[in-house]
């Protein structure tokens, strides 16, 4: 539908059309949107995202989003060094941090194995993780490491990638005497048994605690 | 949700919230495309929107988007200067070309009458337009004006409009001899009866054609 608007106009649709979620209508809309205001918002959220692209870099230790070399939680005196969880992207430490639940620090691997969309074990920090692991398992000025949580989304594609983190980090851990945990999977809080897939039952009934 | 994340992260989740359609939820994903990608699309977004910005001015006859002072349909010898079509929105320019069923010449309006958006006649180019119909009808160099095809939405805000611009250009039409029409509002091809609001039902019955 692009093909009857100004070139510059068409090329923001399609830059658009890259997101997650948005589609040619829905991107039509949002440049719409600017079109129709001419408020400067348009300016506005292009000198928004240069800022960020000119900003923003990762975490040495973590690889979370950060303006410093380390993160300000990698930073941060009041950090628990004794648990490293370990998330597929920077979303997951804002759902960390913001329930507040958890005070350790973290290793964001970059995504899951998922060979469908051609992510390989190549395109993730494991590398990465492998040597932040040695570090805080030898680290001289903080506590020692005593438990590496995995926290990727409990999808097949996260099942294979905490399986390849297990075989990745047991000979380490065990030397170590790490312990290697990974987050329940079960029922969430409110849902419908009747409506509950076939695996999230079978894990619910298999990490059955008791009463 | 934003507040764990650096500022400049923030700033451009706080834009794209601005977006219509978009919650905090997509626009975190949005920028977290971004931020995982780091391909430059980010920059690539933010020039496009920087040009658009520059570059694309409302058409000084018709207020559809161009790129010069004159769109290429007014500007256009093939078009049919016996026809103006009114419409809200460039989209709406868009949907008529890409269908190929109209070779006259645009009127964008720039919305609705809508008191509920705070949107009331003076912001919308109603002088504009009748400057429009006056100088279409008096036109030395082409053909009269014979018609005039309000295509407003068929909403309630719509229909508040379409009689905001009937009262607007009665006279004047009346004295020039231009019909006054508005596209048919009925059922769309495919839908079913069954399921049809009862004012579009009631807009079809009355406007029934004989077969």
């Amino acid at each position: 539908m692009a093909s009857f608007l100004p070139r510059p106009v068409e090329k923001v649709i399609e830059q658009f059309e890259k997101l997650p979620g948005v589609g040619p209508k829905s991107a039509a809309r949002m440049v719409y949107h600017y079109l129709r205001a001419r408020n400067g918002e348009a300016r506005a959220l292009a000198e928004a995202l240069i800022e960020m692209e000119n900003q923003v870099v990762d975490c040495v230790k973590c690889f979370n989003v950060s303006l410093t070399q380390e993160c300000q939680i990698c930073g941060s005196k009041l950090r628990d060094r004794k648990k490293l969880c370990i998330v597929e992207e920077p979303l997951d430490v804002v759902a960390f941090e913001s329930s507040g639940i958890f005070k350790g620090v973290y290793f964001v691997l970059g995504g899951v194995i998922s060979p469908a969309d051609g992510i390989s074990p190549e395109e993730l920090r494991f590398k990465e993780l492998k040597k932040r692991v040695t570090e805080l398992m030898n680290s001289k000025e903080s506590e020692e490491l005593l438990e590496i949580i995995i926290a990727v989304n409990p999808s097949l594609e996260g099942e294979a990638t905490s399986e390849y983190i297990y075989s990745l980090l047991k000979q380490a851990v065990q030397d170590g005497g790490v312990k290697l945990t990974r987050l329940a999977v079960g029922l969430p809080t409110g849902a419908d048994l009747e409506y509950a897939d076939r695996v999230t039952l079978k894990r619910a009934l298999e990490g059955r605690t008791p009463f």
